[in-house]
């Protein structure tokens, strides 16, 4: 059987066409059972594809005039996906003529059109975005949302965890995830009235959801390993998220800096290339690009907008994995095999309230 | 004229009262003109006073039974604070025994006690915990909320901007302080409303306020350098920080593993040491410890829970600095200064909503 294609959605990204041709081409060399629809400007496509004839030979275009800017409201985004890349790459997820799609474009916009186009799947309010993050542990930790729901009630974050705990099973193979909520302690009295309703809610039904609810973390032990799925809302997750990249690149400058201020430290920088690699490679963000919207009937993934070709090619890597190991099929089948009465829970406990 | 003692909470902090002696110790050798009001148990700060003669002869000890516990919520402490050593160190501002108070206590109660006890300046709704964060330019950024306040409204956010205006010209010693608001996009119509609206109003007002109001930024860009003041809520400031905190441990960590991996990076590392040397200065949080009450009628820093006797020092040289600098009187009369008036605004905004 042959694998289903991916849409990229050409036009999205601070770099444009290029980087995002460029990366898918990356990706093809490493996952070469994988077709490609590339969705955008065909002339500008085709222009860049000439450097790339390994992709060229994989690919079909899907002209599109419209690309929704980085300015445009969900909203507006919404009325205006037919006739863009972004809204034709998500309709041909829809209509099954690709397997997934992947976008380097506006978020919010990313967001709406994939909920009303793919819907969610049975039991789940609203997508998101999860990403895996790199640890001190034996696993990366697996953090959502990411920055799809800026303002979430309990009863979204209990429905992160669940799809986040179905996640964990899929891609870090544990049968019974450790989960926590983001916060800012982790004694019970700590953060909002909504935190505290979740984390009774997830107490309460961790046995029922086959996971281990292990209370709050803080921001500050998301890399130390001891933790398989971190859930926050949208705003506070997008927080963690650019302060971890924000200093990883203030360390990675720091070091150039340090090591090509004497002579005595470039011999050391170049004896000791193996840790500064090491480091390089944890460092850079191009190297965990892709973040894949949780909940949705279809793979939906999201490429950083400022990542580069190697970036993209990483994000559509993810794409090509989740594709391949049927991401979409498994956590349906695990959200209702944990049950629809579990996730339906938070709904009765505000109704009481 | 004499300085005025510094009063220390000698209890609060995980590592307890060696800890905070040793760095109050440490604190006294570079600023030898302080003096200093121990508060706590008096057996175990005499114990542990045996160590430092030089501290012992420049401190007074004021004992206490009582001790906030990291799990008392503020309304407890509040309840409870006339026995305890915090409680006592900041009544001790209030009387005028001391002319600032430090502690590594649980920051929610030594928010309640300070601002039930010493009230915040005029025109002032709630203090907010604000820090010096390491920046690639030429000056520390200015951080606040913390985590005092962990739901805000625009109202609060806009106080905390001319507040935090106000500590960067007494810090930074610039007179248009550069300020942005904290968000997950810098697009306009990113984020909640009362982001947007505490942006319009700032937008608005910041000639009057003697800042610079340059919009949002996202939290990748902390570290930059390119502004001196990031307003945000205490939930957001405390996950921001944390998550910075964590990434410096996690690549201090992957650093150490890295050059003790081989015998060849070993070498290298030593022969570098200049480089990572001022790396691990970069990173080690106990450098930047001690975040500073803003808006209260009187000095309050808060050194974090963790930090060892360096970073308990560090916070303690901190207040020496702030009261040197006549912090209070220089921040109240600033706010007088941009006037009241302006900072009403953001109530009547409210009101015509």
């Amino acid at each position: 059987m042959s694998l289903p294609r991916i849409a990229v959605d050409a036009m999205g990204g601070d770099e444009g066409v290029r980087v995002m041709i460029e990366g898918a081409a990356l990706a093809r060399r490493r996952h070469d059972r994988f077709k490609f629809l590339l969705v955008g400007d065909e002339t500008r496509i085709k222009a860049a594809l000439e450097k790339h004839p390994n992709l060229r030979s994989s690919s079909e275009i899907l002209h599109s005039d419209g690309v929704i800017s980085g300015e445009d409201k969900p909203s507006q985004a919404l009325r205006r996906a037919k006739g863009t890349s972004m809204g034709l790459a998500i309709a041909a997820v829809k209509a099954g003529d690709a397997g997934a799609a992947v976008s380097a474009g506006n978020t919010g916009a990313l967001m709406a059109i994939s909920k009303v186009t793919l819907r969610t799947m049975p039991g789940i309010d609203r997508p998101a975005l999860a990403a895996l993050l790199p640890t001190l542990g034996d696993n990366d930790v697996i953090m959502l949302d990411l920055g799809a729901n800026t303002e979430c009630d309990s009863r979204n974050l209990v429905q992160f965890a669940v799809m986040g705990a179905a996640y964990a099973r899929v891609a870090l193979g544990r049968e019974q995830p450790r989960v926590r909520l983001l916060n800012i302690g982790t004694e019970e009295i700590k953060g909002t009235d909504l935190l505290r309703d979740a984390a009774a809610t997830l107490k309460a039904a961790a046995k029922d959801l086959s996971m281990s609810f292990d209370g709050f973390t803080e921001a500050d032990k998301l890399c130390r390993g001891d933790v398989d799925v971190v859930v926050t809302d949208g705003f506070s997750g997008n927080i963690a998220l650019k302060s971890v990249e924000g200093t990883a690149r203030f360390v990675a400058d720091l070091l150039r800096r340090g090591f090509t201020s004497s002579l005595r430290s470039k011999i050391g920088f170049l004896i000791s290339r193996p840790a500064t690699e090491l480091l390089k490679h944890h460092l850079d963000p191009n190297n965990h690009n892709g973040a894949v919207f949780l909940g949705l009937n279809g793979i939906v993934v999201k490429s950083h907008g400022g990542a580069n070709a190697a970036g993209v090619a990483n994000a559509v890597a993810v794409t090509a994995r989740l594709l391949e190991e049927n991401v979409t099929e498994r956590i349906t089948a695990d959200l209702a095999r944990v049950g629809e009465a579990s996730l339906r829970m938070p709904r009765a406990q505000e109704e009481r309230a």
